[in-house]
């Protein structure tokens, strides 16, 4: 058996960054930047007031100064005229101040009886003015590296940046294997079970950024195991679920050796979900998953969320939190147990408490947890109030 | 001037719930489920081995005992003869067990000869066997109150549904308004920037799970706002930003009052993005969002992403968490200071410290931001070390 960092550094190592490609700003939520964009323009581009009020030359600010107002500038409309001493523009947040050395009075402060304008006794020292370029200058680089959010988008949108170029996303064909497996909405016979493995893995796929193809349910047999792999071609991952333990009917391996897959086969020393076979097949990294679906959703969290991460240029690192335990667990044995649990606000940390079944039979479980609490491989048993890891789900 | 709570609880006012839609399963991701489903099946549909190994008559579970092998029971293909005492059957896990009242002994307990089969001398307590039913019966509502994960999908799935009803995804229509705005790629003139707000706002929309129409740039006059107003017919929530405050230049409520809005308008105690108006206008609620871009985002996570959520029937506080302050700051006047900040991790709490410049004009500042400490009005000074509220960006 393996460690889970150890095979976390092997299925790592069968991944390769995407290609890049190009595409519209608006299309950018969630998506990674290959490369960094830089701004096409200052902002702001001009001094800006940033009140409503009045504009007046520094020289006219003082308590109680009278002035005639002479226009007005508005954002998108500047005021172009000329200004002598004692006369004031009114101004709009966002206007280009009529010119270097002003301040701007808030509206507010002032008292305006027709073209007549009295500041107050009292002024203040802020200027209400937006210096140009504060923001960013033109060229500043921006790169973020991290999925972007609605504010890089508006950033770049400010930076007057139309087009990035970003990671493509993952293509991830998804295969679930096994006699006993039928569709939802099909009629499962006496013996068989509805196929949930490959919803979960299109859903957690999806929400890491991939496309998904979801391929037919493979038979127990090699006809039916070749066509459905045929049927993945051009795939960056290809995701099996099934027929990854040591059974005789464990045929996904065969089979896919059989196509080109350098296989690795690992029993890894987790709870649940020990077996777990990679490798290569073409130009796609292949992950064969346990048929469990438990089993499967936990390593699909470990193993095949960091794979997407990494094909997309992003941090391919375990999710590690800090939790307060809220009821005692025992000792755990030779394998590092990911335990379904529930985290609850607390004055601090948050508070993480187990389920009492952990059964990785247990699908309904499985959807109420937040949080797989992590056991590590022979550690002592834990007591309430202790400080203890988490996989947030 | 109103409080945040005030002004929440008015927008609120003005969202309606959805009408609901079917949608495949495999659409769920996301999706606010309107109606509970009920398992079609019940899970495990039969008492099925846990493990691979041997089923045996509990009478014949013995230290030592020696079995003949008869048959073999695998996922989707039971065994259906009849056994006698003194008689086993190889098992694979997932396989419905030969009869009642049996126990499974794990392949790596054993040994075996041929169809001979020697038990160890020392024998587990564990039946290894999962009983009927154990995840969840037919018949069994299932109405989880957030956004869909893909765990939800595995269960529902495995329930054998193939169909959700969901509330409909609100539809979005995003109008900004300025003569000093052009769309990102376009080369501004001298008083011109670009729109950002659009596309945070369609980001931060589609997040929330809405479907956006982001519409052409209304300039400040009347024809053009009434055309932009007109494409927005349909829509379920129309957000403006610009013109909501109350410069001569702000015709936006005016030309909403004309084509029918009940408008509201509301100052609300808040840094930053202190004006704010809302209203019904057809059948759709009517957001205008400040100009500002750091002020039309902070408002829209406190007002937009809380009315997107009542539309789809989920609850919309404020997701208000706590941190450790790390850095001094000074009283707040009379507006709840909403402070772009950083988070880092510490040992219990985040600590939060919020940006030096908190200029409602620097976009940078604003992406790079994790955070909006919260600095509720008329509070003092708070020191490094105290426990502050935040709003997770």
């Amino acid at each position: 058996m393996i460690s889970v960092e150890e095979a976390l550094a092997k299925v790592l190592e069968l991944v390769q960054l995407l290609r890049t490609e190009t595409i519209p700003l608006r299309k950018g939520l969630g998506r990674v930047m290959a490369a960094p964009v830089a701004a096409a323009l200052t902002q702001p581009p001009f001094a800006a007031s940033a009140m409503d009020g009045y504009w007046l030359a520094a020289a006219d600010h003082r308590p109680g100064a009278t002035l005639r107002v002479e226009g007005e500038a508005a954002a998108g409309r500047g005021f172009d005229g000329a200004l002598a001493p004692g006369q004031a523009v009114r101004i709009f947040t966002g206007a280009p101040v009529p010119a270097e050395g002003g301040v701007v009075v808030l509206q507010e402060d002032v008292s305006r009886d027709g073209d007549i304008l009295t500041l107050p006794e009292r002024l203040s020292d802020n200027r209400n003015i937006r210096p140009r370029g504060q923001d960013f200058a033109e060229g500043t680089p921006y790169f973020p590296r991290h999925r972007l959010t609605a504010r890089d988008l508006g950033l770049m949108a400010a930076m007057n940046v139309a087009e990035l170029t970003v990671y493509r996303r993952p293509v991830v064909a998804i295969i679930a294997t096994g006699d006993e497996l039928v569709m939802p909405g099909e009629t499962p016979g006496p013996d068989q079970i509805i196929c949930s493995n490959n919803f979960v893995l299109a859903a957690l796929s999806e929400a890491a950024g991939a496309e998904v193809r979801m391929l037919p349910i493979a038979a127990d047999n090699e006809a039916s195991l070749r066509m459905v792999f045929s049927l993945a071609e051009g795939a960056d991952l290809i995701v099996t679920s099934g027929g990854a333990s040591v059974g005789e009917h464990d045929l996904v391996g065969k089979v896919a050796a059989d196509l080109g897959l350098e296989r690795a086969f690992w029993k890894i020393a987790m709870r649940p979900g020990k077996p777990l076979m990679a490798g290569r097949m073409g130009n796609a990294a292949m992950l064969g998953l346990p048929g469990n679906p438990v089993s499967a959703t936990v390593c699909a969290k470990l193993f095949l969320e960091p794979m997407l991460a990494a094909l997309q240029g992003l941090p391919a690192a375990h999710d590690v939190r800090q939790a307060i335990l809220g009821a005692d667990t025992g000792p755990t044995g030779p394998r590092t147990h990911y335990m379904r649990a529930r985290l609850a606000p607390g004055a601090g940390l948050p508070t993480i408490t187990p389920f009492g079944s952990q059964d990785s039979a247990l699908l309904g479980i499985l959807a109420e947890a937040d949080a797989l609490l992590i056991r590590p491989l022979g550690d002592g048993a834990r007591r309430t109030g202790e400080t203890v890891d988490y996989i947030p789900l």
